[in-house]
């Protein structure tokens, strides 16, 4: 079969058991490998099916797509430009690429998605803008950091430092608080850098600090966020949200050249309403958030468990002794171990938490 | 609102009044602007919502993805390489990236939806692969032209022709005989030219021509084939497939770098599953065909009015008299007219053939 | 032997006998098939002579740089910004590529270098910058034809126009007329374009028409002007100019990037001291100017010829009798016909009139 | 002035006072700062003096770059394809790029050239390749940090390793001995890894280990190598040698699209015709080699002095006591620090035995 990586289970025996398409498939048992695992919540689902009514005008024309552009200004208490792409990887590399022109760089961690999970799909959509990536054993950038990364060399041989990109929250499931974004956008400011923020989880990050989408971006400095919806609960799409209304300029050519404009666009649009208009983008959020701090609770006193993070949002990496990932996949379970070789664990809004737990039962098994 | 472009009727009135999400939306009276109004037909609508349920593998290592890559296999009788994309302009330009490097040629009609209507996409995914556009007045290429194109120029100050495009059905909703492409694809081998087709709407000319895919494809010579699934009836997605399977190595790093790979990837395959398994694929195609030849017979003998095409697949071209096409949009009819001028009807599998009727009888009113 | 095209002669035999490079190297019969078949001229070669001299810092930071960019300021009366890249191939794809992002498109004629001979170099340095070819059938484009292309399209489909190329003198020997000049420059402020001349001859037109460099470029409404340097007498090298220095940010960067800076630069900003502070770029343009006319009075009334373009600048167009072009090439001529199928002449600062003279009686002879 | 960098000492006052041009410009003080500082050498000037005679055919067929392209043939005892481009970074930048397509990534130094000061040309031309740059500390790559980063992930997420670029000698002047290249050869092999040399000094690689060309190259496993002409006695241009010749298919096409094809290429050949035929390549690199060793010896038991690495080619790295560099500075000497911080002396062609020895005193002094 095509399309598809080697990510450590791929030569696994088949998860599910099809039935033929009359009856349902039988699922494997609830995942925690990513909270991409997770299907469409109900608010998403419920507005594509209403969307599904009709002749609707295409490529964006049409009221679904005002209605979901609406209802982020609503959220946002702003007149901010949206815009909405097909995935992640897309949303992050059209906002850098409308940033920066090919001998740009911009500033980013060594654990960003964009330098460690895109195939290199930032340098191909700006022609060729070079990631600098920090080298501070942290996923979180500071000032100091980008400051010294922006600048270190000043001559033409050396690509110009034009953006800095924050995840948030990070892909080791912490936290930027919001002075640490405030400060980040004023030494922005200072060095000529524009701030992106990959907000693939965004929402969990409004959940976890309890602080508004407007406290969390513009307000803090934020010029463009890429909101994410797949893992937030929707089939696929993600949001790009220019607060500095002059960097979207031509960005929907761009996305059109970039095969990001989506001809059904209320497919893409309508589950954004559904997602936003009922909060659910929130309760989500809250809710896999929820799961990642009761799994800490139920591990973080087993004796040989080391929690490699602060659990902060819907996150949780776990080293064990010796034998323990083994043990534990012998279990059933699945999980990535790309980032420092421990286990990662990452809730969907489909948690279930009877699941959690038995999972942290299987982590103290696995530590006996 | 952002990312919506001026076709001609952007400064409309709303075409929709949405009420509350609680409630079904008033939707326009069907419109056949485009295929790609209407929305996700039953079949495929129905394996989205059975992939819907519980953990999943991401990024295509699921059930879903090989189900309906085998499907693809099933239908073409060949063991083919198969990958899936969000849009069609994303599935060609891939493809012929795949085919050329950035100082190769792809040689294609000027009606071609690559050369006119994706922004520049294939030369952005290629970095620079210039399309050769046939001057001859039709939507069809030849050997002829191929050759004439292929070989006016030898020199390294011109970029080295390496694939030929051809769109099937045409742009102008008209049909290459088998005979034709493998005519086609004949002269390409000779020219040491690789052979695309764009299916946009390909199980439209499957239908209309009463032949097997595979016929019309690598039994053909055809050497990759985008096969539109959106116009056909899904939500979002193409389907990149190649009988050469030795070009489509690395595609799936392709796909991934050019924003192409969807993490939550049953939702792009399951619905091919649906279709594919269930037939909807041809039945929704043969429908849609069959309401443009209903068109086709309803005003074919009306005086003043120029079906500016064959009637082969389902568009149907129409030219009137002088005020004829501000009659018939002041009767609240949509239709594009970018192609010399005329209205473009184009229909999908939810075409509705009283509705077909009603603008029968419009379009006789307006030539009275 | 690598790098070589086949540009119609490929196949002839060796046209020059090397000696021992202690001697000098038997040259083939003067040839009139491109201006960049000449040497480089006295001043350039004594410049580049000179600089050649001791340690001097790279990559720009020299005096002579200083100094040339200088001498262009003095040429033109204006403070512009003046960069040196290696061809015209390069200078005019990284200027355009400064207009442009890449889903914007550039307005040229069908004959233009950029369309025609630059291997797709614009789309490739731009990132999928589309050319818009006019199809009026002169090289020479006119406010009517850029204001129809740049408005014929105003969907996001089609590649937004943000820039028009002009060459002048153009590919077939040409003028604009200042007046015509300003007349596109005058549309282009008009539809938010930018104005680019492509001056491969630029001297010769400036030697042609009687006016200051200024009153061609800037004065008219140019913003940005690639000045040749090797078929005015140069080695190498060639000269972009931004008369709006807005539009030249970053563009030291750029150059880098595309491998556009030489790193011992002198060698490329010493012979535009020597062509520019001694007036041999206008005089080497003047004689160049003056062979065409040359041929054209000795040829005009020939029985059986044809001009093809007006002589205005330094080249000539010819078509004659059937079997014309073979005998010319059995007298040991060698010429382009890629312009409508006629011989190109095109005359160089180092063209013998002499030379022209036999050239004359062999176009005859070839009459008769 | 355009086309500067700050490269640390932008700022300073003018070095050179420029006599009118019918006079001898007076030349600061020879400098060691880059061997790109040197001018042309006389075997290299004569045969571009040579060259310009007469009308040449342009575009590479001319019997100068023939000549060229068969010296290159008969230096390596081999058939190989060689291409003539103008500077290193493009050479480079192209090789990679034959290599690679956009999604593969090439692992290399983290003092590579490529990646610390071509401004991101290698992602540029290739459209996205990213480097994958060893964290070792060294200039030099080893077997096991090339295998560990080629396969410390197998996932499609990340750019897949296509290549392998090192640069013989390294840029703080060491050198790969033939073993070690035959050992990353070996690997590369193992791992279907293409194996790129930067010889941006490639003579004085050879001169100091004193084996052939061929032995340095292919008979080492070596595919293809950027042979540099600038920094060995050139006014400008590198060569692309293809030991494998299926790599440089439509290498000509590709050197065209990135503006690196020269119209009068006898410039650009007919050097090498000198420095190849004359053995002043060798001669060059020898004296400048010889001048790196002699200030060595000369400041090597100096108290304070560090030599940072060894000297094994024709440069010299300098680290002293506090003050030392500004000391130096202010003795008039010009150097760049952005390896390490400490001074960088490289010696060229021209270097003069009792320059390098003023250096050398001029050390010793600012160290006590």
């Amino acid at each position: 079969m095509a399309q598809t990586g080697n990510n450590g289970f791929r030569h696994s025996t088949s998860l599910v058991v099809l039935d033929p398409i009359v009856r349902k498939p039988a699922t494997m048992t609830q995942q925690f490998a990513s909270d991409n695992y997770a299907g469409t919540c109900p608010e998403a689902w419920a507005a594509m099916q209403q969307a599904n009514a009709g002749s609707v005008a295409a490529y964006g024309e049409d009221e679904w797509t005002t209605r979901a552009a609406n209802a982020f200004r609503t959220l946002f208490g702003t007149d901010c430009e949206v815009f909405f792409a097909f995935n992640g990887t897309a949303a992050n590399s059209l906002a850098l690429a409308a940033l920066c022109q090919s001998y740009n760089s911009v500033i980013c961690s060594s654990c960003a998605h964009v330098e460690t999970d895109e195939c290199g799909a930032p340098e191909f959509f700006s022609n060729g803008s070079k990631l600098l990536a920090a080298r501070n054993n942290s996923a979180k950038l500071t000032p100091d950091v980008i400051h010294a990364l922006a600048t270190c060399r000043g001559d033409i041989h050396y690509p110009k430092p034009r953006a800095v990109t924050i995840t948030q929250p990070t892909e080791t499931g912490e936290l930027y608080t919001l002075a640490e974004i405030q400060a980040i956008s004023t030494t922005c400011r200072s060095l000529g850098l524009r701030l992106h923020m990959d907000g693939a989880r965004f929402a969990n990050a409004c959940a976890a600090l309890g602080c508004s989408p407007a406290d969390m971006t513009w307000k803090a400095g934020v010029d463009v966020l890429c909101f994410g919806g797949t893992k937030n609960g929707m089939a696929v799409g993600e949001a790009i949200v220019f607060f500095d209304k002059t960097l979207a300029e031509g960005f929907d050519y761009r996305c059109k050249q970039a095969g990001q404009l989506a001809s059904k666009m209320r497919f893409l649009s309508a589950p954004w309403v559904g997602m936003l208009e009922s909060g659910a983008w929130l309760k989500n959020a809250a809710h896999a958030n929820g799961c990642a701090r009761q799994l800490e609770r139920a591990i973080a006193q087993v004796p040989g468990i080391t929690l490699m993070f602060p659990v902060q949002a819907n996150a949780v990496f776990v080293q064990g002794p010796e034998g323990f990932l083994d043990r534990l996949r012998a279990k059933g379970w699945r999980f990535y171990t790309f980032i420092g070789g421990g286990a990662r664990f990452m809730f969907a809004w489909d948690a279930q938490p009877e699941q959690v737990d038995a999972l942290a039962a299987d982590i103290r098994a696995a530590c006996a």
